[in-house]
């Protein structure tokens, strides 16, 4: 055990440095993660360039330890704590767990009724993006040696066999989980929403959208079909899941890319496109490539990038489309996901995703590295 | 009976006038129906207009015998044609009928898998609008005094007690109760979609309008707010079902309609807007009226009028919105639509729409009286 | 104020008279509610009468103060205690509300996964049923003077206009907007689960089979038949609610009274039949009724009162049936439940439900005419 | 070509013998398929044990060609035949199809609202079991060198690559395809109804039993526990898709089975049961095994065996549970088992469930070889 915790601060745009926090006690119903391994995600990389309005206009809080996609042991339970886990299982210390990301309320409106959408809490808090690590016990997010716990917040157990470096995806996995549990067909076989057998198009071919195309596949679809650049996260994609990649640094004209998901649909369109590039254009593109009665989900614009043109004739009522927005996911999402991880860990092989491990001390670079697009999940891992 | 057929034939934009047609002989599998009443919609506004291109981005087929929301006596049953009814229900001569306004092939991709959702059959002609009246038997729209019924075309049979006043709004309330099937919530309990309840905002106040209105409130709304113009129809608005009415001529800036929604829904925003207005800039405003979690349907951009901007994380992802395009109805939704008129006749006046009433040689006169907006429902009654 | 709470108590089957306990002190996040009305449920006639296994084998925990559909006037807030109203609403002294009659962990896989169905929570106490009034604060039921609310408890607001004896209902009214909400149809327009213009069959003449009917009217039924007994429960049901209703004790042989139905539905049977009788046999004879592709909802044998032959080629398989069970209500439902009841309250007049009303020291006579059914709901008020 | 037609003719229980038909002229809208392979189905026995009440109480039609899971090379289209495909594209002759057993009549009430229900269709009848043979063209079943496809009939064109042995559990496959989407969760988030990552059980080890644990598998379940026998079937089982077998010759008490299940399943039951044993008990038995809030389906049970005791409050309201009943398939979801087992041949080999091939001389002996139970899917091949 340590005096002190060593955690990468981001204290504005741009500006990332390693500090110090005292070693916390660990208060009643509350818990302390050591960490294995945390993810850096699209967020936090708009967050470095200055992009910094979050879904419900929140702004990121600085200084910040960044970290929400977390992974790691559980090293103490305070008094009371057994109920942390999000599927009501019993914790130990010593079990691997990943922390839900939000804390929420549990009694406001949004709370009461919406049974868990934990992003769309009026009071939700962000570990890692909205949540402060200036008052104590500052532990609040996963590029650091320890992770606090709070009373609200929650774990999920990671199954036996699964390793951290599979665990460490379940966040972002969460939200295709909950984006594909939404599309889904109310009455599948009418062909509205998802449902297995489906022909899914991603855009975008970040972790995000690998994560919905590996989700797809969990799920059933017959064909997975990933448009994105560059070609080395295609690469990728290709030997995780997808069955066929467009890159758009080649089909660099959208016309051209909707011709080519017309011919790989029997010119009929995606029965599901899952917009996961975070530029607003993408929704008018996968709009297009909807095949009549289709549905899109929008997952990746989490940070406000402006306006984009609608043709609501054309592309929404002519087609009968469903538009599905994502705002993150519920906290029992986590183990859902997991437990979909464990299930096809032989078969679709996510820990492939991660392509870059950095320290503490190297987060600036870690940063850069996942801003360069020529690496997929880059992961902070403290020692 | 008469050896010939009086219609109003519109030959293109702008040019409507009277002509006579044969009295058609009525092949095995089809039928005859004698006009009582064929109201004027909005589509038939646009033809008038030049605003042509209908969903899918068929063209309106001049000439054409307008009306396609029509109510008549069956004349005449040709062989075999008791299977035209929409619910399998025996047909007499002389029973009270609402014929589905659009002929399905029952065979493509979407007439296989998609239940009837008639207007996006691959080869979907509509009564009034796609079908010319150039080929015999020439009687396809209801502006005249007899329709012609196509072997796979269905009539709905009007129950006991609904007259013709009433009957004529089937088709227009059709789409509402698809509208709304659509968007019920798949689990209600949850909050997503529409459930008895909800608080609902209607965009646009023409017939299309006014009928969402109506079936928010056969559906149980709890509060059901019309926005549009003028006041002549948001008085007729109030006095069949509306619980308040925000007047766009006086609230002219956007901005101060959505403070005075919020306002209305315990500044939580609108748990369902339909959009009937038929402009693309309603879908944006629409948008920003949802509470977190909404829906929207988008049910009045049936003639394409351009695109509009829309920001993806602020109107969509953040409000974790669904938005659904409606294109027409199924053929069942008709008899549903007659149950539910039925049933409330008595609270909910429906045949107050009717307003305006016009002989067929006041075709021209009858489409300029829809257009100025001091009327609300406008029909051509042969005699 | 006074020093001592009068209350009625069962101390086991059959043994029921006034007590007198401690008025309490109101801890931090805890409420106390001045009881403005009591009902008398089915379940507490079942326990009076000695059967007392609930839903997952739990045992009636004597001494009870009974009452769980629950009415009254917030006399006292402890500190902290804003977070009890169910939907995030500020609360004040003086506020009517509905407690919420059951008390979940919140922290079970139940309560985390199961979005709030109060009565599964894998360690939930009832008011009035399971949770004793052995041990202070005692008050935890609502035959008595005031009802103490526990930090986990809710409480429904009751909106303007709402008077106690609507009010009263609420609890009642919440089990079938649970069930319908349930059983609302996927995809309506496919005709599976309950659609407004459905028809519907109540088996059951109680309080739980009228605010089924009160329900279904409220959600656009077309068409609701109560089956039941005696007449002046029959009688009350038409004055309130339904379109017909079936006297069993003239259709003694449920043969008859399949007849009827099917003569009622255009010989298809009903879309919708929900078991209020709490007799196991009405389970097979619900599924008679049903057309096929219909569906039945089982919420009336909420006491064990042994198992009925079903048939599952004839019942269930060839009919395309779906049977759903429920179980209690979650605790947003009390808040729709009371929304429902103030859009009606003009239309359906809930409060003639109320026919019966007696002091607390007249609990037995109240049970007793509660159990005669010559009464509909039967109430206690504290004086 | 031939002039004469080799078929197995079953002229009632017990009794099946060859006959020869004349080869037919194809008339127009109508095709004749040349035979590959058909199986032999529990319903087939069933007859031969002179069970032979199918659902909605039709008869067996003796005589009758048996065989309706078909597979075959188009020979003969007629003319303007080509809408017979289910999904509406193009057929030639040569093609591999998998024709649809049930002729619906496209205009009941059922078939207008039900969207293809197949077998609920009003004058539905069945080749192979409904459709008798004795008159011309005689060639209503599978167990022939030549079937005939009537005009209503319809196709499903089988996937390039998928060979007949697999396209032969197509008709199979189809009944689990459409009752897991009947199953689906409406909001899986909630964890009702099937969601991928949920636990499922299925009852029976026939190739009913196995093809849903195959379905299952398909659409993400994590754990699929099989209960039947003999141990030549669970090994099977187990060889192609189940993660667990109960042998019910070993475990012959329910409730030694209901412990296995609870200890695989956290000790809450399984998400989904699956009844494909075809005894009445297994409902009651599948209800037990089912978690708080679980799902059975009702598939099994197609010919009536009688009732079977179930208590309401226990097995049903308790459970929150649901009960789907699943009488046959639609059309289209033909064509979507045709996509799934085309996706994951690879992983599923579904075409080792064709245990034993007889030829058209043999059926008796084939019949027998099904009923044994030391086989899986016995087919019948003309040549």
């Amino acid at each position: 055990m340590t005096d002190k915790v060593r955690a990468a601060v981001m204290n504005g745009p741009g500006n990332i440095r390693v500090a110090e926090f005292p070693y916390p006690k660990v208060a009643p119903g509350s818990a302390l993660v050591r960490m294995e391994m945390s993810g850096i995600c699209g967020t936090d990389k708009h967050m470095f360039k200055g992009e910094t309005v979050h879904p419900g206009g929140q702004e990121s809080a600085f200084p910040i330890i960044p970290g929400h996609e977390n992974v790691g042991i559980i090293e103490e339970l305070g008094e009371d704590a057994k109920s942390l886990e999000v599927e009501g299982r019993a914790l130990r210390v010593g079990d691997r767990v990943v922390p839900i990301c939000d804390v929420t309320c549990g009694q406001c409106y949004v709370c009461r009724t919406s049974f868990g959408l934990t992003t769309s809490c009026e009071r939700d808090v962000g570990y890692g993006t909205t949540l402060s690590c200036k008052d104590p016990p500052h532990l609040f997010g996963g590029w650091a040696e320890y992770m606090y716990i709070l009373p609200h917040a929650m774990l999920a157990k990671v199954p036996d066999g699964v390793p951290a470096q599979a665990a460490v995806m379940t966040e972002v996995m969460s939200v295709p989980f909950c984006g594909f549990n939404k599309a889904m067909s109310p009455f599948p076989l009418g062909k509205e929403g998802f449902a297995p057998g489906d022909r899914v198009v991603i855009l975008g071919a970040g972790p995000l959208g690998i994560c919905h195309a590996i989700l797809a596949k969990m799920c059933g679809a017959e064909e997975v079909i990933v448009v994105g650049a560059p070609k080395y996260r295609l690469d990728l994609a290709k030997s995780i899941c997808a069955d066929y990649v467009l890159n758009i640094d080649e089909l660099r004209d959208p016309a051209e890319r909707l011709d080519e998901i017309r011919t790989l649909t029997d010119n009929r369109g995606a029965d599901l496109v899952a917009e996961c590039a975070g530029v607003p254009e993408a929704v008018s593109q996968g709009l297009d490539m909807l095949r009549v009665g289709g549905t899109l989900i929008v997952a990746g614009n989490y940070i406000d990038m402006g306006p984009t043109p609608i043709n609501p004739q054309k592309q929404i009522l002519s087609k009968n489309a469903r538009i599905i927005g994502v705002n993150g996911q519920t906290a029992a999402s986590y183990a859902g996901a997991l437990r979909l991880i464990k299930r096809h860990l032989r078969q679709i092989p996510i820990d492939k995703m991660v392509t870059h491990r950095f320290r503490i001390e190297e987060a600036e670079t870690a940063l850069k590295t996942g801003i360069s697009m020529s690496s997929m999940e880059v992961v902070i891992i403290p020692k």
